[in-house]
């Protein structure tokens, strides 16, 4: 409302006709937390007068959840209306295509791995913070789990490749099992730890997966850090681009949709019925399996310090075709039996190798805890 | 040409008409030049059949330079043609409105001062490197000066600030005068040296600046390297948002042209002549003199290492009101009179305070050189 408010005159310029609110749905107990920019005439708690209205051009659902919403959504796009799409990309895009794309998407999973990185914290201390901060919802699953990410990743698997995607065959990994010892090796192999939703076309399908990465500390995508969200693209006509901004909030949730409002507006007047994104077209692309994925890995194995130890990492790792670029070890010393932190970067090699080398070396008993497995994303 | 014939399914949805291409104005010296994806029979070295062609809805100026091309220009848009703008950056923008940004918008200075930084070379030498690469010209005063900066700072501040400003009047300093040893010492206080353009609305009037400055390494605009360009925007209601890309190329310049084609066709259709722009309200603005504008500095004297020449550097500060946050001196030892570096960085200042403590040391003599001033960019 304050943006439309604000930007009106800006607006009716921009679309070439005024934009007018006609009614506005509540529940009943939310009818006193509206703003003072609203008026309170408009207001109404039935659907009907809203979805029925035919003198309604334009229609913005805020509300999230499933239900009603989904049923209002639908009868709503029945109706003849517009699906809100991610305009800048778009709009970046007009004309090229998308080779590759890796998004910082999650607000609550960038804020916590900056704040473990920066202060050398532990998860469950930054989450908790960051719930007291109202960063972190009561129950943090859906974002630090990574489903809300793998969710963003089959929308811009829509926008960028013309895909559509089964939304559960995502590969979807979050950033519990992170620990702060994770980001100081990162740090001193110049990595950053960032949680990436990744996009790539490739004959076999689109490869989309969800998980923590290695990403080189230099890059523009290392230093989107905080609740900035990013979103990293490599056009086949434009080469590498980058876009950051916040993710969330009230207001710049309220530009989107804003702009969303003006494009519908404007689409709606040229008398092309959903031109916004009419120069989608999906075709159903099945994932291509993450087993096949090529990439180096950052393996960290809590051992006992004892003779042989070592033999047994590498000689697993050969025997299963992954070879190692850089060793190091922390802790323990002298054959003592002491806790030891050894952390291995491997050179390129497949997915499904790196699994068999380390199942093998947890069926031999050498390594204390379950290996910590991380990409490196080049 | 290669893009339209390429994406011309998406472009005719997009639009809703299919585009065609018209007629294609060369200089005869230039007919062998044409890529094979052009029809010959469109080649025409008389302007008039174009320009005077009213079957002709969109003309695309690509020629560059100013004399015919200004002329040119000034006929199509008098016959009611569209004018160019930055799509994304008015797309992101769209409802909303910008505090400041900040620019690396010059591929050439980037890509020097990258090389500089992580080569340890020297100005002449990367340029010298640059100009065989074929990213730099010739004569790359243009770029290297900051003109070329300035010129695109004039064009953001329209589009950021609805300004319409004077380009002569935007202070401007270009890269010449940056020594490998300026990177060092950046880089030992956390830095990075960008060339930026800077924008900001004051009550005075528009700020605009083009200068070298340091900028936190952990950011992610200090990590825009090589040819790429970025834009770091801070909305009203959006808070800070970054695009960067390659500013410069064949294809990411046809991706941007081809964006524009479909944006005037689109207008055209919608019967809403110069759509693209109309949301612009330009006004007149006098930039905010620079004298005037607060911020850290980093100042670097080469002076004899004698006794009583730091008393005068931080004496003359002093008396200027320009207070020192930190100092480190490099070479030289003991009173020798050898050569010594000494860096400092202030605290909060004005520009014109520290011109005038600078102006004060050069009077005395103490330095063996013109100071260096960069300004720090928070």
């Amino acid at each position: 409302m304050r943006l439309l408010k604000t930007n009106a005159e800006y607006l009716t310029q921009s679309v070439g006709a005024p934009l007018e609110i006609a009614r506005v749905l509540v529940r009943d107990g939310d009818r006193d937390k509206v703003v003072p920019e609203l008026d309170r005439a408009l207001l109404t708690g039935d659907a009907d007068t809203v979805l029925g209205d035919h003198s309604v051009d334009i229609i913005v659902e805020v509300m999230g959840g499933v239900d009603p919403t989904l049923r209002f959504v639908e009868r709503a796009i029945d109706a003849g209306g517009g699906i809100p799409v991610i305009r800048v990309l778009r709009e970046a895009l007009v004309g090229d295509s998308v080779v590759k794309l890796e998004g910082i998407v999650n607000g609550t999973c960038n804020y916590v791995l900056t704040r473990m990185r920066n202060e050398g914290l532990g998860f469950d201390e930054v989450v908790r913070d960051a719930q007291a901060k109202g960063y972190a919802e009561a129950d943090p699953s859906l974002d630090v789990d990574g489903q809300d990410a793998a969710h963003k990743l089959v929308v811009l698997a829509m926008m960028a490749f013309g895909a559509r995607v089964d939304g559960q065959g995502v590969p979807t990994e979050g950033i519990r099992g992170i620990d702060p010892i994770d980001h100081r090796f990162a740090e001193r192999f110049g990595f950053v730890i960032k949680h990436l939703a990744i996009g790539r076309q490739t004959p076999a399908g689109v490869e989309l997966r969800v998980h923590p990465a290695l990403v080189r500390e230099d890059t523009a995508l290392a230093n989107v850090n905080g609740v900035l969200n990013a979103i990293a693209i490599e056009g086949r006509a434009l080469g590498p681009c980058l876009l950051s901004g916040r993710g969330a909030g009230d207001m710049p949730t309220a530009v989107s949709v804003v702009g969303d409002i003006r494009d519908c507006a404007r689409a709606k007047l040229s008398g092309v019925a959903g031109l916004a994104t009419s120069g989608m077209k999906l075709r159903p692309q099945p994932i291509a399996p993450i087993d096949d994925v090529r990439g180096r890995y950052y393996l960290r194995f809590q051992v006992h310090d004892r003779p042989g130890v070592l033999a047994k990492l590498a000689g697993a790792l050969g025997e299963a075709d992954v070879s190692i670029e850089q060793m190091v070890q922390e802790g323990g010393g002298g054959g003592t039996g002491k806790p030891v932190q050894i952390v291995i970067l491997t050179h390129e090699a497949v997915e499904k190798d790196v699994r068999r080398a380390l199942a093998e070396i947890k069926r031999s008993g050498v390594a204390a805890h379950e290996a910590m497995l991380l990409r490196i994303q080049e």
